[in-house]
């Protein structure tokens, strides 16, 4: 993960003038504090913000109570930001004003730019200008704003920031919508935990949301950020800010949407074709410091459960509940989500016993019937300090008390919690509304309280990858899988590659192909097929013909050599027929292999970078989707997690009385092409192997087909030298 | 579905006067009102019950006030309902007394039985005689109750129940744990939804589940059940409450916990394996009025939709939004939940075109922008009434207003749903607990409000599938495909079938089989097989050796007359050795069918009835778990949608340059594999054919293989004849 990462980091911008200003020019400024223009001075008046505030409008003296200026270069200070808020078409002027001003950001709540449509165009362009003239960094157009709630600059408008009794906290939130980023603003809060920064990045002209994201990173009073993301076209960037969110051990809580764009039709490729762009985007949250939330609902739990800080050791743990039924449902859902609930040590089974009413279940799950709990809870809480004890257990997931014992219950529970050091996660009995002031209590401790079963299965689920990744980070990366390779040099790529060539490239990366022969049209009529193990497939050789099935150049289980000179005549008539004009390099005949077919694909990626994929069973991966995907070069842990991935992994084992598969020699068939593709990503766009037949254990793989793409200028370039 | 209804409709009990008694005995009252056994006589006094209450207890003269009689024979009335909170030994000579006193139900919240594992065993044992010998009908034991909201009936304790503010509404609650139906009572009321009934059903030893929710399907203040289900052993009986929801149009919002459990091991065909006992349970929920919900959060949700009486007539939905952002969030998760959004009509335009501001986007979704709504809202309401009007929308989705002008605009957006008769759904936007009352106002009058995306797409999928569920059942079940079938007499079954016997009874049900031919086995030097087309297929015949691919019992591709011979030498030689003793009848030898492989299974399961089972694939079917179910028999419409459910089926379509499959083919024999195991459900415990080819659009389809069991007793009652 860390290996290119030299490669693709980006230059971090000192973004501190623009998220903590000192003085502050309002472009624009309205009178009317209702309306958009009226709100960001509104705001600051009224929440208290300690800088310095310079209304402009040409037609006031002052606005809201504050001396105005006619123009920005009348401001007699230099500001740290020019909040604008005029007109579309006048934005670009108002912004070369701000250069001379030597005010270094501006944030653009005007809207009537690119989003409007092709109308917008021309003003995006013109804006885009003023920025190179100027030199000013701009947030927007389009923007709802930039908020520091510490200071309480309303760099912003927006309905939901009309509220006095928003405090600052741990969590960041940047959006690529403001409205989105206001209502997460508004639920994270609502939930009890406090947002310092709001970040609306509109149409990014200029700085994205990766920029305003990997600056709130170091702000060591951000424990965490809340990103909503629609696109974005730098997936090297998005990946290094999953890296360094790793490194700094703060989680990045993704929603992602705008996903449903199908697979790039020009790819030619299966590989290309199984891969939209939203696979390419969950890869890099996989790899990196990132936490995929499917909703918004979603998102405020996982940011509850994230800023508390847990960090469980691993996916062993505990529930204690008051409620058969209430355990049945979390110890299933949580399991589903790869959590485990091991027998508890006898150690501490034993002092459950003295602890525990008699008619309780003392497995795990923990049932201790709703009969009442006379001690307020303490003999409960002090079950619960067992079960965090257990040295088998990294985690407890604990039913909340219900009525008015629930306080004393509580305040308790943070004492064991914090005591043990191991996370604790409430499952919150009382409705909605009741008791909320325990539940926030227990929150801002770092004990996240949740209602819904579902949602307690996500969160600790995210908490102990989370956790997973953090401690990945640590270790040292396993050695690449030793490569049995020639040097760089012996591979010599050569336009759009036929099957035989295509085959080359795997065998000078140590992946093991079909024993094959390639015959001239002249020697059909008399192969030398000497030493070949029948039955073999006679196939069309030629750089034209990709989909060689389509164009009827296969034919598999030939038996004997004069099969093959029949096969060779069969497929040349029926390939003329497909395509006249297509050159003909010749026929290969190649051994066939038995055994489980998967598919290995690569692909070169624009924007991400080079990456592998991974499937079982030829076109049934492909119509399932049943794929798994990492960015380039993966190392052989890795690897193996690919295999791992996909649903139909099972095929690998033992089924039906067929003996279990050589899974070691796919994850190193997986590794060399993932070297393969790193190494040549510059010219070759897709690599893919399908089928790979994988043999029985220690018997290998051989790739059966291949097709190599290379990117059209280096093929070209290579022609003519 | 309503074909076997008669077969499968059960007695229903008359549970009036202990859903709605007039007077209740408490046997084992306390005066301490905190516990368990003093909670019911609290409740009662305290929220009002209007009807008798006699506690029994022969320790006191009076308990909470009210005159206490020593036995329940002394009570001077005859009681509708005993509750019973004595300690577990006394239950069962408690019941016996309420038989000679004539009270025909009891609530038993007393626990000790069963439910504590072998230790409850003699008890419960006990109890189910003191039932059989006193005719009581008993709800329990270990249940937490039975309460009726409208006469504040409290046969039950928990203390959630504690809260005088909960009030009567249109749900029922039933659950198989008390602590379950306790939070689903409180989450149900907490979004402002009204409960009647709740009803814990503990360990069942008597009523069950299914017996409570048709009664209360019955109520016509009951517009929905909200069921917890964890397990049942009468999938019949589930089937015809499913079937008894639709009737009364009254959806049964089901959460199913305790799915974990594995496929039954003791099955012998895939489909068996395929099986696990929760396929059946979703199989039951998708025939029957019933919606399945994942979590507590998404069952509360569901019952706050569909009490509603949202009833979409069709897919089409238009969605209007304050933000972009959320109109791409909401607008993708629908579309994957198979909402569409389809272009508005030109007349809804031109109506838009006046109403919108200039900058707005008039698609659908319909985004108007966060840009000031000054005249309250009414403009924006006016679109949701286009909206609303266009003839080719069937429900619209409206982002609520924010601030203080949401009560104005809540109030006339009732008056326009209402007015249009379509279902108005609402994206929610303020945070938690601002604006309560206007959010519960409108809930109230139908328009069910939800803040996360992943809420408003699951809740609309389902309210459009209830819907489509509703209008099915009106229409004429489609004619079942003609089936070219001789007289059931014609199938012949004997004990456990080897293939050719299995693949006669395909024939007699219509279903295509490869062309064979059994060799006895001193036929197998000079085989005749004139007209036999090749490549043929050798295969062993023997009912002991029912997986004959591991046994060695099958070779593939064999060209010719010899070739048979040298493949049946082989398998006799490897079927030998791995089964000495297996009869071997002979070697069958089938022509080979070239196409795509499908997977056909029927099973005849003792607590559901006969199912069939269709997958894609074979093997890549038993690993991935792509298979649907339906009840059998199926019509040809249910056919298709078998099909359609798949992940694979995409594998029928034209891909990779192959022609389409024979979908008619295959829907035809799954019907008439459907009235196989319908007409032979007591003598087949399992059919597979495994794999069915699929030839391209019009050829048809063929078994390659067939494995019938026979029910062990029906075979071994056939040897004897």
């Amino acid at each position: 993960m860390t290996r290119d990462s030299s490669q693709v980091s980006q230059a971090r911008h000192d973004l501190s003038r623009l998220l903590a200003p000192s003085a502050i020019a309002l472009v624009g400024a309205s009178s009317n504090a209702q309306v958009t223009s009226g709100q960001p001075l509104r705001y600051m008046k009224e929440f208290g913000y300690a800088g310095k505030l310079y209304p402009v409008n040409p037609k006031r003296k002052e606005v809201q109570g504050i001396q105005c200026y006619e123009r920005v270069l009348a401001i007699p200070q230099a500001c740290d930001v020019a909040v604008i808020t005029v007109a579309a078409p006048h934005v670009p002027g108002i912004l070369r004003e701000c250069g001379i001003a030597h005010i270094p950001f501006a944030v653009v709540l005007s809207a009537g730019f690119e989003e409007i449509g092709v109308a917008g165009l021309p003003l995006q362009q013109q804006l885009q200008q003023a920025i190179a003239d100027s030199g000013v960094r701009v947030v927007g157009p389009n923007s709802t704003g930039v908020v520091n709630l510490r200071c309480r600059a309303y760099c912003a408008q927006g309905g939901a920031l009309a509220d006095a009794t928003l405090q600052p906290g741990p969590v960041a939130v940047v959006a690529q919508s403001g409205g989105v980023g206001l209502s997460m603003l508004s639920f994270i809060e609502s939930a009890g935990i406090g947002v310092s920064y709001l970040v609306s990045s509109g149409n990014e002209i200029d700085l994205d949301v990766f920029d305003f994201a990997d600056y709130l990173l170091g702000d060591p009073d951000v424990w965490i950020i809340a990103l909503y993301l629609e696109s974005s076209t730098d997936g090297r960037k998005m990946r290094a800010l999953g890296r360094r969110a790793l490194e700094l051990g703060k989680p990045v809580v993704v929603l992602k949407a705008g996903n449903a764009g199908t697979a790039r039709s020009a790819a030619s490729s299966h590989t290309g074709r199984l891969t939209a762009d939203y696979a390419l985007f969950r890869t890099a949250f996989r790899e990196g410091g990132y936490v995929e939330a499917g909703d918004i609902g979603e998102l405020v739990d996982l940011v509850a459960a994230l800023q508390g800080k847990l960090r469980p050791a691993g996916t062993r743990a505990a529930l204690l509940t008051t409620s058969g039924g209430w355990g049945v449902m979390i110890a299933e859902q949580c399991e589903q989500h790869g959590l485990s609930f091991p027998p508890l040590a006898e150690r501490t089974l034993a002092e459950l016993r003295h602890l525990a009413p008699s008619y309780a279940a003392l497995g795990n799950p923990v049932d201790l019937t709703p009969q009442g709990y006379k001690d307020q809870y303490a003999s409960y809480n002090e079950i619960t300090g067992h079960l965090l004890a257990d040295p088998g257990i990294d985690l407890v997931i604990v039913r909340s008390a219900t009525g008015s014992d629930i306080g004393t219950w509580a305040n308790r529970l943070v004492e064991i919690a914090q005591a043990s050091g191991k996370p604790v996660l409430v499952n919150w009995a009382p409705p909605a509304h009741r008791y909320n002031d325990v539940k926030q209590r227990l929150q801002r401790q770092g004990i996240p309280c949740f209602s819904y079963v579902g949602q307690i299965a996500r969160v600790a689920a995210a908490c102990v990858d989370f956790s997973s990744k953090l401690r990945r980070i640590q270790e040292v990366p396993g050695t690449p899988h030793a490569v049995a390779a020639p040097a760089r040099a012996t591979l010599e790529l050569r336009g759009a590659l036929g099957e035989s060539a295509a085959m080359e490239c795997l065998r000078a990366y140590g992946i093991a192909v079909a024993k094959g022969k390639l015959l001239r049209l002249d020697q059909l009529e008399r192969p030398e097929l000497e030493g070949f193990r029948f039955p073999v497939a006679v196939k069309v050789e030629s750089a034209e013909l990709t989909h060689k099935t389509e164009a009827g150049g296969v034919v598999l289980n030939v038996n004997d050599a004069a099969g093959v000179t029949a096969a060779a005549r069969r497929i040349l008539e029926r390939t003329r027929a497909h395509a006249p004009k297509a050159v003909v390099n010749g026929i290969l005949v190649q051994e066939m292999a038995s055994g489980l077919e998967v598919i290995l694909g690569a692909v070169s990626d624009p924007h991400f970078g080079p990456f592998v994929m991974f499937g079982i069973g030829g076109i049934f991966a492909e119509v399932m989707r049943d794929v798994s995907y990492r960015f380039s070069p993966v190392t052989e842990s890795e690897a193996f997690a690919m295999i791992q991935e996909v649903r139909g992994r099972r095929l690998l084992d033992s089924v039906r009385g067929l003996p279990g598969r050589d899974v070691n020699a796919v994850a190193a068939a997986i590794v060399n092409l993932s070297r393969l593709i790193t190494d040549h990503q510059h010219e070759i766009s897709e690599i893919e192997i399908n089928p790979l037949i994988v043999g029985a254990a220690g018997e290998g793989v051989t790739a059966a087909d291949c097709l190599v793409t290379v990117k059209p200028r280096c093929a070209s370039e290579r022609a003519k030298s």
